[in-house]
């Protein structure tokens, strides 16, 4: 079997094979009138121009724009630029395709972290909640949503905005939970409920297939509301779960943005949901300051100002010289 | 039976009887060591402090700070001011007092209209809604809080904060909805249903017995996402309720502050719900001009700058010469 | 007499001939270092390129950038996309080409509504004007200018800013104006007169003959100046025109964008002026929801995010199902 | 003829005589139900309460709240503070009392320098202007003006606030642009008659007899526009005026406070329009330093923080050692 | 020997001893003319008023405003209200009234924690910290500083403004960074670092005896100038402090505001900045939520507006029922 | 010697020879597989694309991106724009080609004034400061930076960044502070001592050969604090310079941007300091316009909006009439 080509490894004149993501797919007429495809294909390490020009009506069935696909083709130069003639094509599924070395992390960025580890890591956590109502809550709402929760980002494009971005910045945030709760005298059950369903909502709001988009509940509602009601949903489910208690996590889910300017109707209003809200700004912009370093394309030690922070971020040399 | 006598005819030396709101409520001691009840009362035309020098503790049992209260007393001067020595007093309410001519609205400030021709206005446009599913959204959620849409204000202290201030504001935003519907060509029965629903979990945000003040489900949550739940849970009884209609029900509820840092999680989406904001702002603007006008204490034409608006109003001399 | 045909029905190879605003032209050079003219050419429904190969010197004189044109030519495909090949190209003014078809509102964005119809809407309500002042007053700033508000717009780029854009926001709010004015107990003949004359200094601000743009004036002294200066400079043609009456005018002109930060040097400081004031942000704001649902080129439900609201509006699917 | 006693000399015991601002007034009753005058009485030294307990309603009727008085009286000490006892009180004015001494600058702040050292300094800058009608127009507005000029304050509460602050304010200005326009080559004529007249429009906002308030017109239209007009309504009178040279003027007028939020209409387009406002705002934070500097109660080195500028000011030891 | 009374458990006629801290000292004649001193007391537990009526002019050379004051007197009542008759009165110091039980930790707010046991967990984690260079650093400046530390505040009036707060907050950040500095991978050598020195420059820019104040370094440079100096003349003290590690530290305290609008004037621009920046944020405002409730007078489960976050914060009635 | 031929001059068919900056350099390969260089050349005058067919691995050796360079080549026409083929290029130096006409100032814009001329102004200043320590400080740091003082930029992109425009700026402002100075009655030797050094932390924030770039010290530490760094390191090496005079220089740097917003973590506290940043304000934004100006691509009178101040720019007619 051949081996899968990252579009980043394209050279004239190579023929290659490998899975991407069609971003765009266009059907044209060039100039003798005959109809061609334009593509636009992505994968994690860079983006390309296709282009096919036989079996045109054959291929323009077999995908469509968002697909991911498997490609076999040819690599051009077209105004200094590599493109690939593309001359088999199909959409890839995990269904079909694994077995050909297919998986949807290849085509679009992905947490580094494996999601069944993160994914235990977190039940366990969930496991070692004291208070009964709490435990149950997150328990049911993790279970029920694990299918999603695998995959989603935790955003569109702000913060862990790639696949499995969700359960990776839950993860960071219920770690810091589990020791910022006793460092502060506070109930940690509480703070660490906060931090896994603070953003429950996102798996509402957010569409999540190869590109993240919002949905309709998502732009008419919004992820704080849509969770608030999950939570409360669910514990309407657990007998005898406690009125004030659940206040409190509907609370802490409202006002965990912590500024009304970023959509919270409420600002936190106990020391609980304080730290939920401190803990998502600081593990939110380690990310971002993360990413603006790895994404940054100038060469010398400092980043850009085209970021989240507006200032040439210090990429650094070597460290404590 | 003796004339009830308001705060602001009170004279040194008369004898009066009356109802007042007690507003604080002190046991003390004389320097001679006896008990006595340091009073402060008010009615809607001012305010002045009680003193009780007898049978201090048999008053004290009968009333509380925040009663409405039955007074016979005095009028003596102390420090310039006008002071009440209280000789019977006693909690009023509408059971015992409405026959001694005892009227809430003559202790807190209240609505010029009548609550129930406000009401009987209200619900004439309730049954002129056409689309079945919103008609019976708004008539049930009006039946079943009947009582405290009767006399609650609509806000704590910004606007329409006054007794029975919720009808006068949800009355006159619905007249101008049943304009202005058809003006932009929209969706009249939604923007009518929006003005009646938007504020509605006030009714739950707000305690309002004589003084407003936040309740904790109002103070942790607020009044729009309650709001929204009471238009979510009363649509989930009424057969067929269509899905798409009730999300803009709720969008317009969750956005009618119209901008995040007026705590709305949505801004308004679309055009109905842009209508019910701009509508709201129009009839809160000039109603605080209304009350800016009528508190101010200045004399001469201009009020002073300590308003709403941060400068002089101008109250006018004889409109147009 | 062959059919108009508007730019975005051009097919290739067709012959065709209409009416189109010429935006750009130029004078160049092929690498042959033949002269030939590059144009750019918009209608109501698009945008195209154009060439003149032949008889360059000829046709150069007998049009300007910015001047609607009469075009004979024919359609080609250049770079993917249709480029007109002009056989004959003159200036269309109403004199010259009305018979012909030639209307300015082919080539401009233009109000729905018909201006003739709007006109007399408008001076309707000024015959309705009880005060004789006022009623005045309006009457001789409208007679005076009607040639320009027949067609103005009512800005040069956020609201209403087509071909008698600016009679459609007065008329809207006008309308807006005889309702609310009673609705809120003030002297209605004084909001619909600031209705009218609150945007009269435009017509000097902007000059506006296919494209809008600002003047000198509009540019140092702006049409809130301007605009007051006109009602002042008619009123001190009208006897025993009230001092403060016109005090009151100028007040509602000069303070009508509501905020200092949008260009007024006074906020609203009477309830006539207030009223004024949230009457035209509701008028702009419903406009501007209107327009840019219009022009989003998104096929979903929702918009993009790149307009006023700076979020994405919610077109709808259909309405209540 | 005894000393005038200003209010920060009073002791207790002594007998004196002086002239005062009378700035409250208040005829009460004593407890024994007499008549007397409560008064507050102010000089650029301090403030004081009075009383008069003889010819009460004598002397009532001799002056207002408001008035400048000359009185004799004896100084008490009445709950640790001085009070005067007024023996004899009339209103002071200019035409009575100027041969006993009376000055108004004692009862107000006033500027430091000669009014009318400063108004010739002045007129000798007009005299230098080389533009003939700009000298004209400076001319023309100052003449007409000046007994207002004279003793009018720059602003009612925020910088040169005192008696004759307008022409100080001015007078530093004009010096200013007289270095400035020269060294960034502009039209030092243009320069000098911005300064001249930007704030022109003062003496009709602001009403100064000892107190400064605003008008009804100031309130209503602002000093930035009226200023304009009295430069437009001047010009109008002053043969062939150049067009473009008169909006200039006025430019700079409307432009002067450049920034919308500080009410002026128009930002500064030109860098005559600049340069005025960048010495405004000099000559205007210098003076608010020095006033916060002089006004400050705190005896170290630094001034408290409730001042303009938010911050502890240095008022500083010994200069350089 | 006599029992030290807290000013909370003042009651009328007791004769009580105590130690206190003179807030205010004034020198006053009765009406009679003779001599008093006028004092304001406070201690942790609240303020009274005091009065010396004899021998005054001994005990007046005895203490002054600001001191630590040994008090024996009786308590009166006055307007309603304790007062403290002063028989005898000396300055308190350490020194002299240790024996007798005083502790400046009696009259002013401390730190919860004992100073001694947090400087012993300070030096533990400067004792783990690998890099040599930055162990130097901490060391160094730690040990010189060590009596100023072991009482200073953190700040003059925002979050652990009482004594040792500087260690309180110090520790528990310090605590964080060991944790979050692995849990980010970053260099926690260089995060603990960062912690330790961020506010190093209070030290100088607060005097703090017994009520904190700004000194004039404090003033004109500020801490975060201050502290940056004090890392860098230690750095050059130690031998081969690489270069671009002491930049490193001096950007962390430049920056560890984080905004400009907090006066730093950089942001974090990179990863240990950034987190040492959050951390303190953290630490903060967890402190400043706790201050909040503790200070709050109101009796029901919600705080007053009065506080920082603006908002009513949540007390709480027992937790989970 | 044949003449250079600036950028703007360049015809199709011209022979020219010039001095260039060289902005971009990328070796490409042509579809045929053969090397070329593509150039982006600059000058005062304009930019141009070149291209190197001949000899590429020679030249490329010979420059850098970022150089000046000395060309001779010939003007072709590619897509209707002029385009450059190299024949032959060379690095330029002032020490190599001075003798050809090199001239820094002929590749990037430059200060009017002759560098020469605009020092022996400053020293002049600095000649005539009365207090000895202040002279000396001035003297010793502009002695030593004089190198780099005569062609340093004054900021990056901001104002007076061209060539010498350090210098400019400083004159300019030191001008002024020896007008201001007794205008205001201040220290005027502080005055101009903190216009002399205000900025001066800039030669190490920015790196500047032909481009303007920020170093790393600049990116991390900042000017404001480097610049007082260097005005303190240089008092310590003057005996007794005066403790209090130092600081307040030292304030008068760190304040100088005068907002925290423009990162100056102290804010002017006395009146020095507030004069030089008035000054700097001043003179910053009479260049911003000036250079706006200058720039503007429109024909009209008018600059477009795209500019610092955000609205059109009067670039006038002529003058007065």
């Amino acid at each position: 079997m051949k081996p899968i080509v990252p579009i980043s490894k394209f050279k004239e004149g190579d023929s290659i094979q490998g899975f991407y993501l069609c971003v765009e797919k266009h059907l044209r007429h060039t100039r003798s009138g005959d109809l061609y495809l334009d593509l636009i294909l992505r994968d994690r390490t860079g983006q390309v121009q296709g282009k096919i020009w036989e079996k045109v009506s054959d291929f323009n069935e077999k995908f469509s724009s968002g697909d991911a696909v498997a490609i076999k083709g040819e690599v051009d130069i077209f105004m200094d630029r590599p493109q690939l003639t593309v001359k088999r094509i199909n959409k890839a599924t995990v269904q079909n395709y694994a077995r050909y070395g297919f998986d949807p992390a290849l085509v679009v960025p992905t947490a580094n972290a494996d999601p069944n580890k993160m994914w235990k890591e977190i039940t366990t956590l969930i496991g070692k909640i004291k208070n009964p109502f709490l435990k149950k809550l997150c328990h049911q709402i993790y279970r029920v949503n694990k299918d999603k929760l695998m995959t989603h980002p935790a955003s569109v494009s702000m913060h862990h905005n790639y696949r499995s971005g969700f359960l990776e910045h839950i993860l960071s945030m219920a770690k810091m939970a589990v020791r910022l709760g006793p460092h502060y005298r506070l109930d940690t059950d509480l703070v660490l409920t906060g931090v896994l369903l603070h953003d429950i909502g996102k798996l509402h709001e957010i569409e999540s297939d190869y590109e993240a988009s919002f949905t309709k509940e998502g732009n008419l509602i919004g992820h704080i509301v849509i969770g608030r009601d999950m939570a409360r949903a669910t514990a309407k489910t657990i007998k005898k779960f406690p009125k004030n208690l659940l206040l409190k996590v509907e609370h802490i889910i409202l006002s965990h943005q912590g500024k009304y300017e970023w959509q919270s109707p409420k600002k936190p209003a106990f020391k609980e949901a304080l730290l939920v809200h401190l803990i998502d700004v600081m593990d939110s912009q380690m990310n971002i300051m993360d990413m603006a370093m790895e994404d940054d394309p100038e060469k010398g030690p400092f980043t850009n100002r085209h970021n989240y922070f507006r200032i040439p971020l210090f990429k650094g040399e070597n460290g404590t010289e």
